[in-house]
């Protein structure tokens, strides 16, 4: 629906500054000639009385990240164009139409703010001289709207060397002696409308690590104190939707502070695919008796139910779930037809328009998610209004089913897509660590961009760690998929990136190409075969080398992974753990151990007798998953306990095992010398092995 | 084709002397009236010099044998009518038509021997007075015809307490003080005229024990001196026929002896049903240059083969094997029709009419083996002459595929049965231990009889050992199947005839009912699945606790057999290890591992931590498969080393692993909690696990 905002600034790709963000708003060298942040050792941020909490919410991370970068003193300060002049050299931020004090700024200074006025989550930010009474000269950010300031608050941030990660995956602030914001920093209107994640399927690690962390090991993990910090982190990365935890979580139930403080902090709330009209479904509608999960039987109930979803987000900004599906990922009983699944869609929309008191609901945020069967009604014919956003969905593995056709694309309401980084369901589950290759998520999210999916994006993201960096370059992507569309032998934007991720994260400028290597290898080599769906004979042991070659990959990737991670200074360690290492050293693990446990099965069929030290090879491998699982729990004094809880050996149908399971491994007789004599030769290429010195024959 | 003979003695199934045998010939009693084995002190037993070498072979053993029970001196000697007074009460021992001394004391004492003049294999042995001047009284032993006569002194032999198996299994003689040849001993014509063994299948286990024990480890296993031994216990268990080993060996052209020495002691030869006109094919064949084993295109080179064949042994006793198949119990090749076999049996017995120097060959012994493809031949309308022998094959696993029918009864050369106690081919060899059912063998083989099939029989033994029970019981019933017909619920001989067998063997009348139920319900439980079919599922781990049950039954089995065990002397121990003990262990360790693992894997699959336990406990019962095979090979300083290398864990196709390989066993994390919690209900009869603390959803 959106599209791609003229640029008001070139940006090169590779940069000084350390971000992957808009352009190049900051420098550390003075001769920048820009404007230097609390040049006086201290400096203050000012906010209107009028303008959006949010923002001023924001303005503090902002000045908190200078002080931090700088050592100096930043501070926010309410103020107005007559008490400004305090400080002759503020920072003054505000957004179009919510500040007064930007306003004045605007009249004072005649600033251009045409390119962003009445645009989507846009800024401008730039120094400005006598922008007010007393003021000598002031750096203004101004935002078209709520998030566009908030964005341009963050933009400055991450520049100046505080990463959207700092507290997520630990990624240390490098201290500046000087900060300067250059030129003019600007981004206009985002590629994609609703850009989000899924926190999803949240059982064993995000849940448990939540309960231990922000409960006090009592009530639900899923409460303000920890959307605080997933809110945060979404703004940071310039995301803006949200699907909540819905395994065992009941957002709007478990912490009544929960949807206010997503809308205080700008976060645009949604719900997943089977939970109609912002209420966690089953878990509420099975709260209470409410009679069956059934529009046709039991109509009143449930429209009840949905009408008292609404009264309690009507205030807040939030994208409706629209249409009925049955419980736990199901389809709802054969009977429900496409006909009731409209009666359904248009009571909903009846709801909407009445608790809002319009006329009708189609200025409303809407969204129907064509997911799993439901895409299927959609074929056979079922619509639903124009102004509703169509959200197409992948077939859980990053494949997306199905693209908006030519004659789709002009509806109001736009499609979107639903992608998996983490999935649950047949036929298996993925959900421990990164295996969905940068590549494909590049491919297939600018080919639905390319076909005008671009109203929402929304990814499973699962437990949300340990899938950083892939979650930021999905949103990165849907907030502006030109600057990472072009991919060629010279243009390669996905390296761009992850090398300039790199760089942020680890300041190592000159490993970040090697770091990106490893980075783009390890997704690339995960998504061959996801960790879950690996066995002893997925790679073959007889041919090509094929099994050899594969894990001497990971040993040469984990061989120059660890001599990064230990030339690294100890506070960048951690989250060169957590980003880079830990995935590499767990994949790596993984492969070893169905390497050496099939190779145990194969050499027992050949009557070879290291079969056995391969046997002990192998408990000794399965031994170090733990290991460094254990090792993950207790970094930084256990902050990320728990988030390495996912079992992944051993599955036997499509659920999670409920716990690791060593791939079976054969022992022979150790003391009992084989029948074809004590030595066995193979052939390479073969599964047999020479038998020297008999030919059995017949009976 | 021969009918039981009627018997002159009735028998009591339960009786005093140690044997299974025809009747009441010997008494340890004095009351008993009989005739008194060296009463002097000594005793002479005399044969005449006309005699067959191989009775006066048989006498010799016959003379020892009595000497070890009576610790008095029996010696052979030769004896004319006037020589024969050197002793007044000597034991005489001839042929009739074979030697002058019996012709002496026949025509002197009037003896009635209408009975068995002219019939085959029988015997008559009563005491007579004056039977030759100067001679008091004797006790006369006479044979209708060679093995008649050797069989009568076996069977004197057996019940004077020396087992057929004093040798082969180290059942102990018994001494007695006295020992009296009682009434009038006595047995007719066999039920089945050809009664023999197939030795086969012989690597590992009885051709690295021959090569030990009888080469000084050159020359080839299978010479004389191993074969010497074979053809004694064949002539105790009043056997006739060998096929002798072929998968390595070449019985005239290993030994040079071995086929005069067959002859010698009165073993009929054969060879098997891929081994046309008495030669071992294809190793002979392969010995020099022949070009190809095909008689359409390479007729004068195997007519030449087929000619020397019978050569080398037309002055042995032999049954010649008819027919062609291809090398490795396969096929020929399909061009080769029925046609073309005809051809084949017609240039046979042109070469044994010719060798012979007759009309035509009708007089000759030979056979012509139905076996796998070659009955399909027969059923599509081959034929071949009247006086061949059509011997009949079962599906390798102990079912007589085809009996003769009503019309196919009158044939001159009549019918046999191939049968097997060991098989190694297709789907899976079994050649280790005992597992053919002893019901079943009494099944399938008085039902051959019934039909008709009463002209040969024979049974692959594998190694020999341990199938010594099953072999003695299929010859047994080959003698006289009417003596073991009867089963009824008052009548079961086959208990009878398994204890009889365990009190000559074990000398503890007290305990033979109870290891003739060991000895039969290990071959029950052992033929419901063969050790080598076994997997870790074969028995239900969750339902109507089938493996727990099979578990407990051979436990229960191995106590009752270790109690019987401790209790024997020591001299009985290894005998009752080889025949009783032994097997149950094995088959014992066995299902305990396969049970083990089974579970091991089952709760791995549910996540309890006692999986790691069960996989310890499994390592150490395949650890005492082991132990058990090393026990058996060092008893007796090393008698039969060897004999239990078969391998039989770990079959990965049909042909035997190359070394016994434990089930894959399963690990779990054991220092991660599962998922579930630390406690994991099951519910019986049930795969699963009670999961308590979550219910896994959706993606």
């Amino acid at each position: 629906m959106l599209r791609p905002w003229s640029w008001i600034l070139g940006f090169a790709l590779l940069r000084s500054a350390l971000a992957i963000s808009t352009g190049n708003c900051v420098s550390f060298d003075s001769k920048s000639g820009g404007f230097q942040v609390a040049s006086t050792g201290s400096a203050r941020v000012l906010v209107a009385p009028n303008e959006w909490p949010g923002v001023v919410r924001a303005a503090g991370d902002f000045a908190k990240d200078l002080s931090t970068v700088t050592d100096k003193t930043l501070t926010v300060a309410n103020a107005t164009s007559s008490t400004a002049s305090q400080s002759k050299t503020p920072i003054i931020v505000g957004t179009l139409g919510h500040s007064d004090l930007i306003s004045a700024v605007v009249n004072s200074t005649k600033l251009d703010v045409s390119t962003i006025s009445g645009k989507w989550e846009s800024f401008i930010a730039q120094q400005v001289s006598n922008p007010l009474p007393g003021v000598d000269k002031a750096y203004v950010v101004i935002g078209s709207d709520k998030r566009g300031t908030i964005y341009g608050l963050y933009e400055l941030s991450e520049q100046s060397g505080v990463s959207p990660w700092y507290w997520w995956a630990d990624v240390p602030v490098q201290k500046r002696s000087n900060v300067y914001f250059t030129g003019t920093c600007a981004h206009g209107e985002p590629t994609v409308k609703y850009r989000g994640i899924f926190i999803n399927d949240e059982q064993p690690a995000i849940q448990s690590w939540a309960q231990e962390k922000f409960t006090n090991g009592t009530g639900a993990p899923f409460n303000h104190l920890f959307y605080a910090n997933v809110f945060e982190l979404l703004l940071r990365l310039r995301a803006n939707y949200l699907w909540p935890a819905m395994w065992s979580g009941m957002f709007y139930v478990d912490d009544v502070a929960n949807g206010a403080l997503a809308d205080y902090y700008g976060i645009v709330m949604g719900t997943s695919h089977q939970e109609p009209m912002a209420r966690s479904t089953p878990n509420e509608w099975n709260l209470k008796p409410r009679g069956p999960w059934n529009f046709t039987s039991n109509a009143a109930s449930v429209t009840q139910y949905w009408v008292e979803g609404v009264e309690r987000v009507a205030s807040y900004e939030t994208v409706y779930t629209l249409g009925m599906r049955g419980e736990g990922d199901l389809p709802l009983e054969e009977s429900t037809n496409i006909k009731n699944l409209e009666n359904v869609v248009e009571a909903q929309r009846k709801i909407l328009a009445q608790v809002y008191n319009k006329s009708d609901a189609s200025t409303i945020p809407q969204m129907w998610c064509l997911y799993k069967e439901v895409q299927s009604y959609y074929e056979d014919g079922m619509r639903v209004p124009d102004d509703v956003i169509l959200l197409w969905a992948d077939d859980n593995w990053g494949n997306i089913r199905r693209f908006p056709l030519e004659n789709e694309r002009n509806r109001t309401g736009g499609a979107g897509v639903y992608y998996h980084f983490d999935y649950v369901g047949n036929p298996r589950d993925y959900k421990w660590i990164q295996s969905t290759q940068l590549e494909k998520v590049h491919q297939q999210m600018t080919l639905a961009s390319d076909r005008g999916a671009n109203s929402m994006w929304i990814v499973n993201v699962g437990d949300l760690k340990p899938y950083e960096m892939a979650i930021e370059y999905f949103i990165a992507l849907g907030r502006n998929v030109d600057r990472w569309r072009e991919r060629s032998p010279t243009n390669d934007t996905l390296q761009a990136f992850v090398t300039q991720w790199a760089t942020r994260e680890f300041n190592l400028p000159s490993k970040s190409e090697e770091i990106a290597g490893l980075v783009r290898n390890m997704t690339r080599m995960n998504a061959r075969r996801k960790h879950e769906l690996l066995n002893t004979t997925t790679y073959s042991l007889v041919n090509y080398h094929e099994a050899e070659n594969v894990v001497a990959a990971w040993s040469d990737m984990l061989s120059r992974s660890e001599a990064i991670y230990k030339s690294l200074p100890s506070g960048t360690q951690p989250a060169y753990f957590q980003l880079v290492h830990h995935p590499i050293q767990a994949s790596s693990i993984v492969q070893q151990l169905y390497y050496t446990v099939g190779k145990n099965n194969l050499f027992a069929s050949q009557a070879r007798l290291s079969t056995n030290s391969l046997a002990d090879q192998a408990i000794e491998i399965f031994d170090s998953d733990w290991e460094l699982e254990d090792q993950y729990h207790k970094l930084l004094n256990g902050k990320w306990d728990h988030f390495m809880d996912q079992t992944h050996l051993g599955y036997y149908y499509w659920q999670q095992p409920m716990t690791n399971t060593m791939p079976a491994v054969n022992r022979v007789a150790g003391k009992k010398q084989a029948l074809a004599g004590p030595m066995r030769i193979t052939i390479e290429g073969s599964l047999g092995c020479v038998i020297s010195s008999f030919t059995p024959f017949f009976s």
